[in-house]
């Protein structure tokens, strides 16, 4: 059987493990399985069958039956990711997990919770925050996410200054590995040196060496008070550059977020409300967190006087709700203006954000095309939506690798990623094979042939070993 | 040329690289690298040659010739281990890292340390301290350990509650590979999604999967406030038990690390100074930092509470400089009564410590044999040292794998793990092997063998592929 296809039979036995119910062969039923949040028809492909196990033992079986048969699988959690990485490019079946969606356990006395791959990462972070504790990680989409999607790419989001992303709240994981086998990885401990950290190379891995079917995240105690400030530049450079002198003034933010004056202007238009200074700010905003509301008192001071110092045109303590509303709106918001564009997710070291804008925004003139900048400036990650607005899709793809090439050489250069929270999938492969350093790759690779020595744990995704040729 | 074995001509080619000094073969000088802080000679080799590259460039060259001739290495970093690591009972070539011992940069801006790997974990702490920052990382053996040995080791330490691992504190990585090739695996910053995080595999690797010769470390905001407790209860049982209270109360501690009472009275002894209700006391000692004088306050009151209904026999706030004393000296306590002692060090989740703790101390009566225990409550990890004392080297090496196997029961029991912070090394490989989980044992070896497929890159230490035999 060539690798990729289904048969009649294999589907039939798909259907004996699973229940009829939960193999999806009909177009209509197979549609939101043909993409992620990648608007680029380039990375949508028709899924031929998506199966959706309720269970480990299910998954197993699943994987054992196209293990033995040299199928293809592609995990799939909410299917909002950013790279095309849970999309069935190359064929095979769609391996679900939204039916494992059960909270299995909020363990208050070790501070953790044990949760299948399918819940919501909102649901998670609300059901613990009702026991009084907090769960830390907080991607952008954390309102459809799934947590076992944010494991698979290591998803970043909000709160990576003070508590690290995903991989930080991780302690265990319940992994299929591609031939089926099922193996408890770590477990309720902070500490563990029991040979290779095999769950650390799994957090990230983008479903390519196995499927994650559990997951143990340490909870950490809800700090009382909370506090957002929005300060406000006349340029980019001056407002990133407020980010490592509050860092360095003995305060840990739980963010440091930051939005360009051109994607301001663009969430004004997609919420269609006035934003503060959009005429011509460039936003910092700042979230503070902590046990004591006179030291966020001290330390807002501290802010403020810095920004001003820095020439801020404004600092105000935000409404939270306004604030991140328009943050979070920066996505849809140029979605909204061009239905198909790239998000870039670079990072770099966080003092290099202003002069890696600057040259990219220089792109933006070359090639005559919108570029809007926001991001986490608190951990050097910057998100670059490259808009197509009205190109065609011919023109688009020719121009676009080359900006990329430009913005990636920019990266290389300041030893920075291509991916800071997105993750590679299919959308990066070829950049990261052309930019990311070889001996790295090299390593890579050898990683995956001797995990998925059949290559068919979603494959030629973030890496290709094989050459892999999407199916038509 | 058989593997292990390194001919003149090699010697030579060894002193042409770092220069003839700095190859060591005399008796002499190869006698402190021929053991760590294992005290049994079970454990100990002599070293045939002993290498000190100065640079990266150095190490790379060291490794190559080894690589092209087929000779085992052996990565050490202070020698300060616990599992027989950076010996070469398999011979070989030991390379020290100890001239790679500079701190290259302090970046306040971007929050991180860029060291080389021989640099003391104290040395690091005191000079990004000058700065204003704080370097987390904190094992015990703090003053004479190298970072790069953190590092292969995932080393813990006392701060792992509040602040993670060294892993957690570990940004980019450069490694050399067992075929002596350069990369640098992260950078500075704190969000990566660009492929596998092999930095993370690398971690805790034990130097089977390349030498590590560049570290970046984030820095963190010095804490203003510091606190120590001190509650002492008359059984373990009540004293382990205060520490989910605590966390549940709101409450993050630096660290909660709790003696028994034999652990006590053996420091007192070694010391040879009157310890706090060392008659029948157990300690829990609980470090708390913050920002606020007020909220430290507050939450002292809140533990004395807890303490106080928990049946504590005393709370008090501690001498931070006895308490801590007392705390590092276990372990030296332990060896001056008994030379020869084998010091455990499982992690379980921390509700269970109670328990497995009441379970091993009956194997002290069933064996007649003096066993300490102390550790690290709030993740889990407990050492329990076994003492020798004046049993014949056969009778012990007959008794101590008895033990060790119904402790290792009982930590698979209750979903634990061989090791928390010490590491598998050679000590604890065929212990691993009995009693790790056997999928997840042939995950590691298919990365051990697709990383360092000649197997030379420090073989037979964590997981064994070849059954290697020591040498003689």
């Amino acid at each position: 059987m060539a690798k990729g296809t289904v048969s009649p039979e294999i589907i039939e036995e798909l259907k004996k493990i699973v229940g009829e119910k939960y193999v999806y062969t009909d177009k209509d039923k197979l549609e939101p399985y043909s993409h992620d949040e990648v608007t680029d028809p380039h990375y949508m492909k028709e899924a031929q069958v998506v199966v959706l196990p309720a269970s480990t033992e299910e998954v197993s079986k699943v994987v054992k039956l196209c293990y033995d048969n040299d199928i293809v699988m592609v995990p799939r959690a909410a299917g909002t990711g950013l790279a095309a990485g849970a999309v069935a490019i190359f064929g095979g079946v769609i391996i679900s997990i939204e039916r494992m969606n059960k909270i299995l356990e909020i363990d208050m006395d070790n501070m953790v919770c044990v949760t299948e791959p399918g819940v919501t990462t909102s649901v998670l972070q609300e059901e613990v925050k009702k026991k009084g504790l907090f769960y830390a990680g907080d991607p952008c989409s954390g309102d459809s996410c799934f947590i076992g999607g944010n494991v698979a790419t290591n998803a970043g989001g909000n709160r990576a200054v003070k508590y690290g992303v995903t991989r930080e709240q991780v302690m265990g994981l319940e992994v299929v590995t591609p031939s089926g086998e099922v193996v408890m990885l770590g477990g309720k401990f902070r500490k563990n040196a029991t040979g290779y950290m095999l769950m650390h190379l799994y957090i990230g891995s983008e479903g390519t060496l196995g499927i994650v079917t559990k997951v143990i995240v340490r909870l950490v105690a809800l700090p009382k008070y909370q506090m957002d400030l929005l300060a406000v530049f006349d340029t980019l450079d001056a407002a990133i550059a407020l980010t490592p002198k509050v860092m360095n003034a003995g305060i840990t933010p739980v963010c440091v977020e930051f939005m360009d004056n051109a994607s301001i202007k663009q969430v004004e238009i997609f919420l269609n409300e006035k934003l503060q200074h959009s005429d011509n700010g460039n936003y910092i905003i700042i979230q503070i967190a902590g046990d004591s509301e006179d030291v966020l008192d001290e330390q807002c001071e501290i802010i403020d006087e810095l920004a001003r110092k820095n020439n801020a045109l404004d600092v105000l303590v935000a409404n939270p709700a306004v604030i991140w509303k328009s943050r979070k709106a920066y996505l849809e918001a140029d979605r909204a203006r061009s239905l198909v564009f790239s998000m870039e997710d670079i990072v770099v070291p966080l003092t290099l954000i202003p002069e890696a804008v600057q040259l990219i925004s220089r792109l933006s003139d070359k090639y005559k095309v919108a570029m809007h900048c926001a991001g986490h400036a608190g951990d050097g990650n910057v998100h670059i939506d490259i808009l197509k607005d009205d190109r065609t899709q011919e023109e688009w793809e020719e121009m676009l690798p080359q900006i990329q090439g430009e913005i990636y050489e920019i990266v290389a250069r300041m030893g920075g990623r291509l991916s800071g929270e997105h993750g590679i999938g299919y959308k990066r492969e070829s950049l990261l094979e052309k930019y990311g350093n070889p001996i790295e790759l090299e390593l890579m690779k050898k990683v995956k042939r001797a995990l998925d020595p059949k290559n068919i744990m979603n494959p030629g995704k973030v890496i290709s070993i094989n050459d892999e040729v999407p199916v038509e």
